[in-house]
């Protein structure tokens, strides 16, 4: 399941046989089943498996969506059992620990893998549905497994994970059924396919009909399908999840070294091997109407053109967000999943965000290379919801969490983040720009404030707040806070991270759009010692940290007290508390400030 | 023409009927014409189109390669003929002025618009080739250019301009013979196809191949030709030729809107219907048999798949190389293009290189968005290369542009750059980071120095150096001078640069890997003004242009002479020449040197 396997041939996607799997259960529901798109089925069946227990209060129900070609076998459910497709997230001990949560996955209705669909019987024909098969929306597919988890007696789940045509029925499930979700995990999605991956799924769709063995649809009493149409389309979506950088590692080597396979494709040079095996065998396992359908569904499916639409969608749901791209995938690119980012937080939802860095392509959310990433950020998510669900819990983690009232606190001691702390006052909504390992706002949680969104750009620091439970979400603020609407938080912070932006003009005044206050704290280079370094012909070092100097400090920009009192003269901003401190002492100077300290925080309004 | 056209139909591949077109020339060569592939063609036919008159010494010629599905019509010859494929570059005027340059072009062999290709008859049997048409190399296709060529009595060409397929085709010709070319443009391409394009062109001919009525390439006398698959192939061609924004900008609007158009294809979506209009107008004008050739001698073209063969490839080349990418193109991606640049720089080449800023996709290069860019920068090339090819052109230029001898010297005078001009020896090779305008690098060239290049980042800047017939780089040189071999120049300059980057120790490193002096001039922190300020309470303002603050300058690195000095010593670097300035003045500080300069000029090595 490696990224980088040695075997050409053994990728993520392939490893699944046509063969029917164990443990698959099957749940009946006599028709009429009346769909969105005004379609009718007589009868629904839906295979499904899970793992792990229901507890008895049904509160650790995780429903996983499989992506277009996949099916209900997420995971293996013992050793001897055939690999699952998401093997790698899912099971005992794993991401989504199987041992803690009762984990549902089925296979999508109008899919080939025993949920009805074009290939299933009509029992009022006794004929395979084909072309007689009604058209689907993702809302109807999504209708399906809401169906298979009230049957299930199962009102609330805990979490939804999904991937690609997964998560868009993640997006769909939240924003119409918001009471039954407590939290999402849309990984490589996006609020509709791009334009150019719509264009490839029309290519896809019109090698199949034209092969003339199609038939209209009507290929399951002939002797030859449309085998060849659907492979050309199965070999242009498996360009779509790799990378440039993917593809050349796997096939720069032997490039020109075709393999000798059985197959009537062209097998000139290694990837062109390649596709012709992954096409023929995706012919094995894969109904050709089911492809139609399933494309048409996700090629349809539109949560909201523009950021209004799509935030007008968000703000129905009700649940915790996360989101995740990955930096190569460019069938959902990373812009997608940042526009629904902006959507659900100018809809005042809780959301964190993680645009993780990887050459995988799309595939990334099922290979290993990232897992340590997207597998973190998974179990984060899951174990904050659980706790969030029970109030015993909650209550616990409080009093645990209440360190910056006792005397054993289980910070570490930052003294400006206690002169900050005191300048917000309770239940304030904060935004914290640069939030590092969230200290701050872990603290601000423990003092009950609700609305706490940190900014962080470092993959590494984001997967810390993510551990804390904390909302974060990965931008590069020089970019503006576009994600945040005007006043939507009491107080922006920016600690001790003003010396290090680029675009300060930018940061500040969108600090001022988006809080109705700003708290900015920075090193002062006024400082007598800073002075005195320079008297001695040697640039101020303002970076306390070892073996940082001028030439490799990520400090960028050097100031004054003074110098920032005459920039917000020159703004306009009103400065309403000025703290200008000894920070090693935690004092605050009172006496010739602009000499005597070396830090100022600085709480700024309009 | 143009990239936003609100006629869907009207793209920029898609002007050319299946009509023959007027002004066509064709060159007949008895056979039998040997190829690389061991193929023999009993006879071969050239169509060719020319504009402008050849000058009497023959030194103004223009050979100019079309891509994949393109033709010899590459402009229009008066108001009345029919659109060329290149009209925005080549004209009386223009670019590639008409009226100064003779320009050729000529469709390729194995094409079907004129010169030789499997629908072409074959002398032999009287039939069309058909699969009897020899596999055929880039070199085959280069080859028949150069025997058209040399029958019009041209030895040396001036330049050789092409993108894509035809920028491959360049590069061919170049490195083949050196000889008989002053300069290349290669445009939007690279060394070879990326494993993902290549991927892409399997795909395709799998769909042409795999239609029924391709017959294994005998379609030509029966009713139906292949033209599903090539209708498939093309739509996919049109999809790698566009970008994901030119994608969205396009078909956005009207996302769910098929056009009625008469065709077999899907037309659910605008994406849709537009590839099935493109996919159907291709088949009226190409060829199946022709877009397997060609697509198959792209695929198998490789001028080296690593750094080293690249070099030695790119060292057999004797002319001046202008490599233009675009950002966003992705069927050639920008990083291939680097590898060229690269491969040139090591072995020495003439070299000149821009990436594009453009969201246009592969197509940027036929498209009127970023015109004033790569036509501006052929225009400039293409100068400088008529000026080089004749001496007494030369001769005058030298005269003019001697202003460092002359008491009104046409350059802005730089004091800095008069100091920095009597450290450098005459005749030395100079790498300039940061070259700006060019300004430093044309007075060493009026100086009679032959190596010189310029690194800049800001396109604009890159076109200056251009006009003024300079080789420029637009790199980053905080990712390393990778282009660039140990000791490739005897002295590189970072002229007033060093206070601008991130990666200072990275970037010296760099220069003194490459160069055996490197000469470096900053702003010194020290200078007694600067302690005033802030004695004075403010941070220095090191940055003397009006407007630029600490929050907004582009210096991000503050040192002091000092803090140079004991950097040095702890790299180990040695300093030959250390020259304190008064900026102002241009004198030289010999008293208390890290008080009274305002500005340090070094000249480092090991």
């Amino acid at each position: 399941m490696a990224a980088d396997n040695n075997d050409l041939f053994d990728s993520s996607d392939s490893v699944r046989s046509g063969k029917p799997l164990a443990h698959v259960q099957v749940a009946s529901f006599p028709g009429p089943i009346h769909l969105t798109t005004g379609g009718l089925l007589p009868e629904l069946k839906i295979a499904y498996e899970t793992y792990g227990e229901l507890s008895p209060n049904k509160d650790n129900a995780v429903l996983i969506f499989h992506a277009l070609s996949g099916d209900s076998h997420v995971a293996a459910h013992d050793d001897k059992d055939d690999p699952g497709w998401w093997d790698l997230l899912v099971g005992p001990g794993k991401s989504v620990d199987t041992n803690r949560y009762f984990v549902i996955c089925a296979n999508v209705l109008g899919g080939c893998r025993g949920t009805t669909g074009p290939d299933s019987v009509n029992p009022q024909t006794g004929k395979k549905y084909g072309v007689d098969f009604p058209p689907i929306n993702v809302a109807d597919i999504v209708d399906v497994q809401r169906r298979l988890v009230e049957s299930l007696g199962i009102e609330r789940l805990l979490a939804i994970i999904g991937g690609s045509l997964g998560g868009l029925m993640a997006l769909d499930w939240g924003t119409r059924y918001p009471e039954s979700v407590a939290g999402i995990a849309a990984i490589a999605t996006g609020a509709r396919m791009t334009t150019q991956a719509l264009a490839f799924d029309v290519v896809a769709r019109n090698a199949i009909m034209s092969d003339p063995h199609f038939c209209g649809g009507e290929y399951y009493d002939k002797e030859v399908g449309p085998s060849t149409g659907l492979a050309i389309a199965r070999m242009l979506g498996h360009i779509t999840y790799l990378s440039q950088e993917s593809m050349n590692r796997k096939f720069n080597a032997d490039r020109n070294v075709g393999r000798k396979i059985d197959t009537s494709f062209e097998t000139k040079f290694s990837v062109g091997s390649y596709l012709a095996y992954q096409g023929d065998k995706f012919v094995e396992r894969f109904d050709a109407n089911s492809y139609l359908t399933l494309t048409l569904a996700l090629d349809a499916f539109d949560l909201g053109s523009d950021r209004d639409r799509l935030a007008a969608a968000l703000r129905r749901s009700m649940c915790r967000w996360l989101f995740v791209s990955f930096s190569s995938d460019w069938l959902f690119p990373s812009f997608q999943a940042r526009e629904l980012v902006d959507a659900a937080i100018s809809s005042d939802k809780r959301v964190s965000y993680c645009n993780i860095k990887s050459d995988c392509g799309h595939d990334a959310f099922l290979l290993e290379n990232e897992l340590p990433v997207y597998g973190g950020l998974v179990r984060s998510f899951l174990h904050h919801l659980s706790l969030d669900w029970r109030p015993e819990y909650a209550e616990r983690r409080r009093k645990l969490h209440d360190g910056s009232r006792l005397p054993n606190a289980p910070f570490k001691h930052r003294l400006d983040y206690d002169r900050i702390l005191s300048l917000i006052p309770p239940k304030t909504k904060i935004l914290d720009l640069g939030c590092g390992k969230g200290e701050l706002l872990e603290r601000l949680k423990a003092r009950g404030h609700e609305r706490l969104v940190g900014v962080e750009m470092e993959e590494s620091l984001v997967l810390k707040c993510a551990e804390k439970g904390l909302d974060v979400l990965q931008l590069d603020m020089n970019d503006g806070l576009k994600s945040f609407s005007d006043h939507q938080f009491d107080f922006v912070v920016l600690s001790k991270t003003l010396q290090t932006i680029r675009n300060v003009e930018v940061v500040l005044e969108e600090m001022l759009r988006v809080g109705t206050r700003a708290i900015v704290s920075f090193p002062n280079l006024g400082y007598r010692k800073f002075r005195e370094e320079l008297d001695a012909g040697r640039a101020p070092r303002t970076d306390p940290r070892p073996g940082k100097s001028w030439y490799n400090t990520s400090d960028v920009r050097f100031l004054t007290l003074l110098d920032f009192e005459e920039y917000c003269r020159m703004k306009g901003y009103r400065i309403y508390r000025k703290v200008p401190m000894d920070s090693l002492s935690g004092a605050i100077v009172d006496v010739n400030e602009n000499e005597n300290a070396d830090m100022v925080i600085v709480v700024l309004g309009r």
